[in-house]
């Protein structure tokens, strides 16, 4: 570091992104990243604004939220949506914008919200998962703090019912309940329904998985107006052009194409219950997932042994090196013909386990 | 504000970004885009990424960094370049990582700083413009904060030679300088040829300006290798995918096609001096610019009269509320017609005024 680092930073550990292969020679199973193209609609929305890029993006986005609006239904209005540089932008501004009650997340969820946490100077307190790795929503309900919560949370896949989003709702309005939906499409129950009822809910949702725009960045956020007017306070106070031109034509083409995304989604969740239950078969184990990734390991094996010996078979998967989860890799639900060369794949390499 | 916003914002007056007008009916000549398009090379590199956009982008934009280190030459190596969302993004994490020194910077100048400062929880102070609008070099080289100046300078256009600002360097090399060389292009003198021999040097530039890139945001940093990691410390903390993949592509393109940047640099410089000169005739006073805007009044009238009468012409163009710069507009440099146009309009209007 140099000399001119703030001491407030000297002992931060980023989180990590995923390995990114310059050549793309492997399956690459290892960012749920979604193995489907972007829809053919969103391509040629992007197309027509390269050659506008000389002019700077709405900052407000306006056609980007009426479309997000009237894809929500739940009477959502554009009002009450925030569109950033992928939901990582718009989590680190609720980050920063809510910080004085502090935060309270499981300690097993996305990696980046501790460190959102610490560079906003916010504290925050982990809440350990239950021994089958589900959310312990007894003292999630308790806490005093925000509560931050991954629904479907990552990296297990598991979603929890809206019934217990819903009571940390209503079992204290004085404190704000951050849902992060990023893997929502795959099976689980979005808490945007909630939002008409509960002002202290905000949501978080991404076009990186279910709408094939991950290389685009952008997300967005729901909530009761003053909230989504807080966040664009700090938004316009930091990069008030955060979402690109073709970006948001992107995702308004995206949104258009609503057939295309729910195919998609559909083809992921085919394939990952028939990866779950044919790896169940080989004696692997695996946490029920509704997201577009399975949490997978091995009574033989490290998730570092899989992990390599997977890379081995040119496919590309995600390891931790954090108690609780060493024993698992973390397989991104890919389109059918990867999922079956990793089935054989699987089915090989557990000789040598 | 809703009840979760933090007391630290609660004041916060966000900076207020140009009016941009739905329908392009106005000569936009407001928020110091280029009037040229996109270069063709950055838009066919850009269209190859569309398809490839449900990928995660390459978090360390390799590719992009080595050509902009390419293109800047002066022995500036890919580690001491990072490309962000804009240079404003940029900025925002420079405020962050180095905030402990505090900030100094003109009372008149990029309006974002002191919004950054305060997001950043940072200290700062304003050290007024002289009388002629130029920078007071002596106070600044006196100060003990870290040092931010745009070069050239907004909304004045004015630049200071680099001589002043290797003596801020040397002055005091406990502190850091940040030059902002937003709008350097046109006419001023980048202080990159600097960094080899001051670690305490940090430059960042913007793809908005000469490169028709505004709608795509991207900016750069550069500097020492130990700052570089700094503010990479920062980014993969929050927003490791900042660049999206098409505006990492179009923005190898533009620097793929130097020859159109210089071509367009030059047209503007000829337009801003033909602007300049021709309503010096008709009693307009404009400071020394070096910029793609001339900053102008009329001894008559207001920058807000002034606004409005453009505006009633079918130009738009900017102007401030605030102390010393009331009687003036900033003015975008556009291309040869608009030019012509503008000062057709300036024309008819000073009869009124």
């Amino acid at each position: 570091m140099s000399r001119f680092l703030s001491d407030a930073y000297a002992s931060l550990v980023p989180y990590e992104p995923g390995e990114q292969p310059k050549k793309q020679t492997f399956i690459k199973l290892n960012t749920n990243e979604s193995p489907f193209p972007p829809s053919q609609k969103a391509i040629e929305e992007g197309e027509k604004e390269l050659r506008r890029l000389f002019l700077y993006p709405d900052p407000e986005c306006t056609a980007l939220r009426e479309k997000i609006a009237e894809n929500l239904g739940c009477f959502i209005r554009k009002e009450e949506i925030l569109a950033g540089n992928g939901s990582d932008e718009i989590l680190f501004l609720a980050f920063n914008a809510f910080k004085d009650r502090g935060f309270v997340f499981p300690d097993i969820t996305y990696g980046f919200y501790p460190v959102y946490a610490r560079v906003a100077g916010a504290s925050y307190r982990e809440i350990p998962l239950l021994p089958d790795f589900s959310v312990d929503f007894k003292r999630l309900r308790e806490a005093k703090e925000n509560v931050v919560l991954a629904n479907p949370n990552a990296p297990t896949g598991i979603f929890a019912p809206l019934t217990e989003v819903e009571a940390l709702l209503s079992e204290r309005s004085d404190r704000l309940v951050i849902i992060d939906e990023a893997y929502v499409d795959f099976g689980g129950e979005s808490a945007v329904s909630l939002i008409g009822k509960y002002d202290n809910l905000l949501v978080t949702r991404t076009f990186s998985k279910s709408r094939s725009l991950a290389g685009a960045r952008l997300g967005f956020a729901v909530g009761n107006e003053e909230l989504i007017r807080d966040l664009n306070l700090l938004k316009y106070s930091v990069n008030p052009y955060n979402v690109n031109r073709v970006t948001a034509a992107m995702g308004w083409g995206a949104l258009a194409d609503e057939s295309y995304t729910k195919k998609n989604c559909a083809a992921i969740v085919k394939n990952r219950e028939k990866l779950a239950s044919e790896i169940a078969e080989m004696g692997y184990f695996s946490l029920p997932s509704k997201a577009n990734f399975l949490f997978v390991r091995h009574e033989k094996a490290s998730g570092e042994r899989l992990y390599r010996a997977l890379r081995n078979e040119g496919i590309l998967v995600r390891y931790f090196d954090k108690e609780r989860l060493r024993p698992f890799v973390r397989i991104t639900i890919g389109d059918e013909d990867a999922t079956a060369e990793l089935i054989a794949a699987l089915r090989r390499i557990r000789e040598e386990l």
